[in-house]
């Protein structure tokens, strides 16, 4: 018998006869161009109906495995590779020496450190991963079967070349920026495959390696690996709880400014009017760029949301970055810029000859979501939601931790341990207890960097179970102690 | 009254009020901190019902337009800038000088031509464009249901940071790549944002202003924009009846050789074995990388497919750019990359600190796209259609314009009129006549480019219209004459 199927399995008989013969080939049980059983004989051998035979015969033959001669059935493929089903570590006698080949940037710059299977972790103090039970599907589904039909069907399946989804950027430009207190015309806006989409456009476009990029110390570590690799120098810049630290030359000589002025990351804090009044006249003074990530506005859970730096701006020196897919689900990858017109087409240009566009049907999906008033209502939802999840967790880290971050809003919490700890330690102690937490080191850019912060995230952890590892995290600091 | 709804509109009510009451604050017919009416003032006034007048109320308020005051009803933002529903021209006086601000580099090597709405020309012969009634909605849609169900939901809706979507590498590993003739493991595979990304982020790695890159000549305009702006030295290679022409000198000096085999770009001959063994020999000879660009290989009608150029390599020397969108749609923006495990891992880097990932819910849906068969049940189809529209657009070539490229495959047809043609002038003479056509002179790089080359793609026009269309293409050429 050279194929066997699998009594105990659900999948579709066809797709494991499929499957089987796939293998049977890989193993060399079929050889190139020999011809296989008849569909009637087959069918008898595997008790299984002849149209089952048939169908996976159909889908060998479209896949390429086996070709059809008239009269006689079907032969395995002649041109068919040896060991193609499952390839062997290709050795190359006197290949390429690709180490010399690749052009490498050093980029040195810390990374935040978490398992690659961290949702099987119950305790998973993450940020930047989802509560997927909170995804909006049937609204979703609904926008994404309207976005293949009529009259959205052209905007999603075409080849869109430089061009932007219509409705999203009506969508942005009217119900999106006004509540940021940003006014902006269609040609100031550009769609982006996610708010770090947006950052590196803005890199690749106004940095190289001769400019100096101010960032938030701590700060973003993904923007700084983004502007280290185009061989910016970087300029760490003090933030306190009030956002940003600045005097009159800290500025000086700086191209462009990387900032995070709603919550700041990591620390979560609120950059104050006063100090982003500071922050435009001294970006003026000394011609300074700034790109202002706002990637999680949407997060305040106490008083008004403030509005944008970008709101202030009056010489249009306020790049502007912008995510739908941080709240929605951050595999979606969607966000968008704002930002002088001059400097868009620009970007567009760039975005042209690396990506295109984003996905048209994601582009006009979340388009509809906006328009239908599905996209605010889950926002307003994911809200209350998130409010609970702080509150809880806010009072467990003062609790257990004896801690409390005075911060407004955000997807985690940024806590200063005592002096002596180490954050890489506790992650590690942690981890044995079911717990993740984020060591603070990487988003430190000074060498060596402070060891003593890590942070909690709430976004992906269930609501039930923060309090439980909030303990299992005071557990953790008392083992190490 | 400062709100008024159309009657004649096919909106929603609540969705009509929205936005009337938007435009309104934008014309300043309502200014920031006003009280709206009460709902059920407002509600009478319109001869609508209450409920509806609170459904816009709560739409506006989740998106900021208005603050709830408790026991008095809304409020506009006091935070709302002025005009900022209708945007004016931002002019700013003293703001930032772009022009010397972007790094832009040189890049002027021609784009091909077509109208920004193409789409609503009955006879556009334009390639790159789907025909959108041979889309596998259902399977499609069933597939992006299935996508954000479990046990798929993770990998759509989570970040995956660097990470491929596992399903769909394995199923271009086992059930694409073998048809192809190539063997694969998943570390060999990259998941792009389309082919071009594909070819951008090779490019990033592999070439800069230091480098020469062989191009043919007619050849693909996209890639040697994508390599000119990098700063490399392009190098055109004349393309034959049986593809790219090499001697034993071409390739020297030349760090990498940009190709299309299975339907050379834009002329869609296919490379012959024998020039495929030189190409490699050659390309070894000289240490020179391929990148072989294999758009639109599914795309054949006469004889067997022929195997990839990445089959025939056994140094790891050729990177191949695949695409799922091509065929599909190209709005979905979905290829990938099959290269050397050294190299792609340096691509990936890049491509996390650019766009992290292609989406998940696409990869994911293309993916058991694949699985279920689906998708090589749409590719047949589509290749049925297609091979169609080829055989009438073949024979009507022949009869209308007196030439017949001899041809297997590929989504256009490249024709050479008489020496004194110039197809930009056809161009616009056909496009009077309700015809798209593509002059060839984009795919030239020798300047002057020859002129007397142009393109008729079949891949958008519906199959009744194309004699008629070829008919107004002869037209046009004696019109011209």
């Amino acid at each position: 018998m050279l194929i066997t199927l699998d009594d105990g399995s659900t999948e579709p008989l066809y797709r494991q006869l499929r499957d089987a013969i796939t293998e049977a080939i890989g193993e060399g049980k079929f050889s190139r161009g020999e011809l296989l059983p008849s569909s009637r004989g087959l069918a008898t051998e595997l008790g299984v109906s002849r149209n089952t035979v048939n169908t996976a015969y159909q889908e060998l033959l479209a896949e390429g495995f086996l070709e059809a001669l008239p009269r006689r059935g079907y032969r395995v493929s002649p041109d068919l590779r040896a060991h193609i089903v499952s390839p062997q570590p290709q050795t190359h006698a006197g290949g390429v020496d690709w180490a010399t080949r690749i052009d490498r940037a050093a980029h040195d710059v810390g990374e935040v450190w978490k398992p690659a299977d961290w949702y099987n972790y119950r305790y998973r103090f993450i940020v930047g991963q989802p509560d997927e039970l909170n995804f909006p599907d049937r609204s979703w589904n609904r926008a994404l079967r309207q976005a293949t039909s009529a009259p959205h069907r052209g905007a999603s399946l075409r080849d869109g070349i430089d061009h932007d989804d219509e409705l999203l950027v009506e969508m942005v430009t009217r119900r999106i920026l006004p509540a940021r207190g940003i006014s902006a015309r269609a040609d100031e806006v550009l769609i982006t495959l996610g708010s770090q989409h947006g950052i590196h456009l803005v890199a690749s476009a106004l940095t190289s390696d001769t400019s100096t990029v101010a960032i938030e110390e701590p700060g973003y570590p993904d923007a700084r690996q983004i502007f280290s690799r185009r061989g910016a120098t970087l300029r760490p810049v003090r933030v306190d709880a009030t956002g940003i630290v600045l005097d009159e030359t800290t500025l000086r000589g700086v191209d462009l400014a990387f900032v995070t002025p709603s919550h700041q990351y990591p620390t979560n804090v609120t950059m104050s009017v006063g100090r982003r009044h500071t922050l435009l006249a001294q970006a003026a003074k000394h011609d300074t760029l700034i790109v202002e990530d706002d990637y999680d506005s949407e997060f305040r859970y106490v008083g008004a949301p403030t509005p944008a730096l970008k709101a202030m701006d009056n010489e249009g020196r306020v790049i502007y970055v912008g995510s739908f897919s941080k709240f929605l689900a951050p595999g979606l990858r969607l966000g968008y810029l704002v930002a002088d017109a001059e400097l868009i087409a620009d970007l567009r240009d760039r975005r042209r000859y690396a990506i295109r566009h984003p996905p048209g049907i994601i582009q006009r999906a979340v388009g509809l979501l906006i328009d239908e008033g599905d996209y605010h209502r889950a926002i307003r939802r994911s809200r209350k939601l998130l409010k609970a999840k702080w509150e809880h967790l806010s009072e467990a880290v003062s609790a257990e931790l004896g801690t409390s971050p005075e911060t407004t809003g955000g997807l985690s919490l940024w806590i200063e341990g005592h002096r002596e700890l180490d954050s890489g330690a506790l992650a590690t102690t942690a981890l044995r207890h079911d717990v993740i937490i984020e060591p603070g080191s990487a988003s430190f850019l000074s060498r060596p960097a402070p060891s003593h912060f890590f942070r909690i995230g709430f976004s992906s952890i269930h609501t039930d179970d923060i309090a439980e590892g909030v303990r299992r995290i005071a557990l953790s600091i008392r083992e190490l102690a």
